[in-house]
């Protein structure tokens, strides 16, 4: 086999070796189906075997209570921006209040603005989307449908370190790139979301955790693909829904329980990784740069500047020599970015650590 | 490896093995990417080189005009339903006509009512959905916003032989069941559509070609991810694709143009196929009676009954036995149904021929 990587890639980002594994292993022919799980019915007990053991995987790790249901949907967070709208604010003669914290957040505001009235009720545009917003900052309405943030924005490297406070408004939130990356309250959430293609699987699946409440809230006449009412009645299954990427999925949160052991587990060793980076930029006497304030860090997304744009590309360019890749920056944010999700192993981040400070000794 | 069985399945459906095979192989790394393609950024340029691929695969196959787009996209062909409906009936002045022909043109139906008036120009409901009109019978408006038909409906087992004429109007097509099947014309549609888990890959992806002209015709507020314009001019990456499913589209392509040498040879297998069972239904006697009058017959799905619903039962049981699987027809139809997409070998359809003539024998 061709050598892999270390892949700091932002996503889609790597995924764990025993499920890739295990996938090959079963790629041409799933154990007692004689055929690969991409091609048998949706509808066959094989694959209703497999998308309930994704659910209730994502159940068990996160406790998730009973009055919640787990769905699977298409069309990546950026269906969902607009999906939220249609089903919570479209009718309402309320307005959604939304905390933006990057670019990700951004976008989120621009669909919903199709739907009804949005209020940013805290911006860290001006900012540069260096940090997330104190309690105290967030101009909240008590009446709003509901209040929206990101709890980790990737390309500017800014992560909640916990959820704000919204009284009895629906908390909604898009956990794209931190979900299942370390314990959480579900129940302080009246509805959650996560692309998969960070933490949880590959691209072309979004899983859903919505409280019972919230599909009463559901509107009549919405298209059947958008209606959460629908697709929680069908339990994920009024169409075809992407087979291959819930499998996955299902392996994934496999790993995370039997070979991980759990989400506080994943938590620890997921501050371990980002403080081998943190550190090594901490350490360098200002060579490295980090783009988020300190108390707002990100354990999924490491961002920082080098001197220049120079050696910036120096850096990604030696670094992918060694074996290292995905680490240019986003275009919007510039500098270095590390996306340390999951999947990627300690020694991945022992590794750019080292290269860290090796490449600072011959360039600083 | 466990064994293959002959999947029947009606969708998700089988895949051509040496697709499977390579997606295997390279699984865990791809080629000069040091990462599984599902792991790798949807931006990066092995990706791109997949993407553009399984394009030029689909316009070399059907040797598509140059005013013409190939896109990706997600939630499967009942997304469709709905999107096609939004960016070319809504804000029009215009109805738009459907043909109806069976199960999943009722859907198209259903959901493009939600945006404005619908005129079904035929229905085969009354006569169970067993053919597809003549030209003679549509009530066709010369002023409609488009015509919408389905060349093949998969649950009745009723495949339109040639496209109708619509004039001027511009024809939309539901080519889930057959796309790639068989050679057509391209220039006689305006935007053709196809859920990518029959013929050509796993669920979680739409193949879409759409004429430059329609795009003109988007209206202006629709939501990101669902403005055909908006995925044209980012050339289906405004927001991550379901990356996997289009590697798989790429290699399911590749097959077909290298191992089996295009479509007018694909066309020639799949008759061969389909003439074997029909000629095992039409030479039992009466014993076994298809669905689909003769001159509707698809080539991709051959619906029959049997005497009794208990020696349905039986056929089906035992046919799995016998290492057939999938042949259960769908309930508002009843009896059989074998599917036999591409990917299916001359020799599963010659398996099942002979158990269908040694069933009557023994059963008979």
């Amino acid at each position: 086999m061709e050598q892999r990587v270390h892949n700091f890639s932002a996503g889609p980002a790597g995924l764990p070796l025993a499920a890739l594994e295990e996938a090959q292993r079963d790629l041409l022919a799933y154990p007692g189906a004689g055929a690969s799980i991409m091609e048998i019915s949706h509808r066959s007990k094989t694959f209703e075997a497999v998308l309930q053991a994704a659910k209730s995987n994502i159940v068990q790790l996160l406790s998730v209570p009973s009055n919640y249901k787990v769905l699977f949907v298409q069309g990546g967070a950026s269906m969902q921006f607009s999906q939220i709208a249609m089903n919570f604010l479209r009718g309402t003669d309320k307005s959604a209040d939304y905390i933006l914290t990057g670019a990700w957040g951004s976008k989120a505001i621009k669909e919903a603005k199709k739907e009804g009235a949005v209020r940013t009720v805290w911006s860290g545009k001006e900012l540069g989307f260096n940090r997330v917003p104190a309690q105290s900052e967030l101009d909240l309405d008590a009446n709003a449908a509901y209040c929206h943030f990101t709890t980790n924005e990737t390309i500017e490297g800014v992560q909640f370190q916990t959820e704000p406070n919204v009284g009895g408004v629906p908390l909604v939130c898009d956990m794209s790139s931190d979900f299942l990356s370390r314990p959480f309250d579900v129940s302080k959430y009246a509805f959650i979301y996560a692309g998969a293609q960070k933490n949880i699987g590959p691209a072309g699946v979004v899983a859903v955790i919505i409280r019972d409440d919230m599909l009463a809230r559901v509107p009549e006449g919405l298209h059947s693909m958008l209606d959460y009412k629908l697709i929680a009645e069908n339990d994920s299954l009024y169409n075809t829904p992407p087979c291959f990427a819930i499998y996955i999925v299902m392996l994934v949160t496999k790993w995370l329980i039997n070979d991980i052991g759990g989400l506080a587990k994943i938590e620890a060793i997921n501050r371990q990784k980002a403080a081998l980076l943190y550190d090594a930029i901490d350490g360098s006497g200002g060579y490295y740069r980090g783009h988020a304030q300190k108390d707002c860090r990100s354990l999924m997304n490491v961002t920082w500047r080098l001197p220049s744009e120079e050696l910036e590309a120096k850096f990604v360019k030696e670094a992918k020599a060694a074996g290292m890749d995905g680490l240019k920056g986003h275009r919007s944010v510039g500098g270095i970015r590390a996306s340390i999700y999951n999947a990627m192993p300690v020694e991945g981040c022992k590794a750019l650590a080292d290269f860290m400070t090796e490449f600072k000794a011959k360039n600083g």
